[in-house]
């Protein structure tokens, strides 16, 4: 769009729709819509995955692909503290396409469906110059039970799950000269790189266990952290004070920046985007009880990467102790 | 889709995907997906819009490219006798569109809300190549309360509400020589056209009276009368006769034939897609009560246009009482 990033576009998307419709909880500018259904909240959320944008046909699978758009929707009911329920699938298809590349699609979206227990239920398909797989969910969660990204509070935690920058490496991975990924697709590392940002794992029982151990705002990382976390900090009015060595820095990167010198792994981490951990703030007491039922439960790591403070914007402390602004840099579907 | 009709394809997805997932009550097939949704049972419904397929941006105005956008979902909710609720909204977006072309469109989409009494909430935007526009959208209806495709018997009335073939009359002016555009837009009969298939209505009130009023069967008319009816038919294992001289022939026609001489009302009628009016089956004894409620309540006319038989497939029966075989033909995503 002619002069807009990302988010510009949004905000003047969301001055446009009225959020004082009957029934809607929370409107745009969060993961999900939060909706009346029921006796629990309905969840609401819808991804776009545009072929040239965000995948080329020849670095995915049509079930990888199919398994993703799935994931990255479920990825987004989590980030609200809730269950996926079902799924609507639209697809604009080239005349090129195989149909046995339509039913590979539908095998990874079933993959995924049934990874997060939930189904796929319609949707439609179109002709399209380039392919577009277009996907929206519905979800649920108990009434009172929902966590937003404008919840955080000076004092409260910030904590990540799992590592970051893996899928932006596994993209960089994909994107590199041939013999590079050669070398490195034997390796279990390179084979984790490459799933991370082929087949993301959306967090939904960890989103759960977060929301009832407190979580005061939460969000999936799909554009970055330091992109995402800024968005969290806007939305609750606050500032944000991130430990650089305490970002989890996902271990394969340093493996990749063997083979690929120009990878900067904790800059992959701070920036990189489809990571689909989840970001939360927690209030101090909170932290290691939350991180213990994690590891316990889904086997997922919980980091405190640093705190909420009075203020806007972001703040990086580095190994020394000094404080530079952290620019809430990461992925604009935009320009980048 | 190489050698795929859309019929063929949806039907390949439709065997990809399970309907025994739990909550699901009907999956792809139907008007909509009915699913388990509290109190009520929930219907899902999705359509995507793709330039240079569905529309061109130099005949249509983002304001109602929007308001269709969202009005054709609503239509496939009220072919199920539902109400709709909430919507999502993705966005593709070419490098050269304006911001004002996006807050247009989304004064066409708040429109629609505002006529259907529900509400966008979210969805997603992205680059693209060229502009597609991703709906998808939820409603309700009481348990019980659903009219699928698949209930029609042989005795049953064939019935439809309005008038058919004016969409794809105004669809027509909008391809015609400028000079017969010109000629046209300032008459009633020519906004007439242009408005049906611009901002086309979805009949929500007529689905629910038809449904209270029995209706073994509905669906909306989107894709033509014959290819639409073929479907039921298909759906319900029936057949259908169809009285040629009973279909509601958009008057409007009658005067757009005479400008362009290539214009056949009746062809129209039977295979122009895009009318959204509802296309039902109903027992003898309720057609009159049901046509004057429908008459009453929303001043919209409803159409004895045929039986249905025993069999498969679809007959047209003449002026003379023969009988002929009518084609399912209509508008293909992927061939029209």
């Amino acid at each position: 769009v002619a002069g807009f990033t990302e988010d510009e576009l949004l905000e003047v998307i969301r001055r446009l729709l009225a959020e004082d419709a009957p029934g809607v909880m929370l409107g745009l500018g969060d993961d999900a819509a939060l909706v009346e259904m029921g006796s629990h909240l309905g969840i609401l959320t819808a991804d776009m995955m545009v072929e040239g944008v965000h995948f080329d046909r020849g670095t995915v699978s049509a079930s990888d692909l199919g398994y993703k758009a799935l994931a990255v929707n479920v990825s987004d009911v989590a980030a609200m503290g809730g269950s996926p329920r079902y799924g609507l699938v639209s697809l604009g298809l080239p005349e090129d396409i195989e149909a046995s590349w339509v039913v590979e699609l539908y095998g990874g979206l079933r993959d995924a469906a049934g990874e997060y227990a939930m189904a796929v239920v319609g949707g439609d398909t179109s002709r399209a110059e380039r392919l577009v797989v277009s996907v929206a969910v519905t979800g649920e969660v108990a009434r009172g039970g929902a966590v937003t990204r404008s919840g955080a509070r000076p004092g409260d935690r910030v904590v990540v799950t799992g590592a970051l920058g893996a899928s932006a490496g596994g993209l960089k991975l994909l994107q590199a000269p041939p013999h590079d990924v050669v070398q490195t697709v034997s390796s279990d590392w390179g084979r984790t790189l490459l799933n991370s940002h082929l087949r993301p794992a959306a967090r939904v029982g960890e989103g759960q266990t977060l929301a009832q151990s407190g979580a005061t705002a939460m969000m999936d990382v799909s554009d970055g952290l330091a992109k995402d976390l800024g968005r969290l900090c806007e939305a609750s009015e606050v500032r944000a004070a991130v430990v650089l060595d305490d970002v989890p820095v996902a271990l394969s990167l340093k493996e990749l920046a063997d083979v690929l010198p120009d990878v900067e792994p904790l800059a992959l981490a701070l920036e990189g985007g489809e990571d689909y951990e989840l970001l939360a703030t927690l209030p101090p007491t909170a932290v290691r009880r939350a991180a213990s039922k994690l590891a316990e439960r889904f086997g997922t790591q919980l980091t405190d990467i640093g705190e909420i403070r009075e203020g806007r914007g972001l703040v990086a402390i580095e190994s020394d102790g000094k404080e530079r602004p952290l620019e809430p840099r990461g992925w604009d579907h935009f320009s980048g």
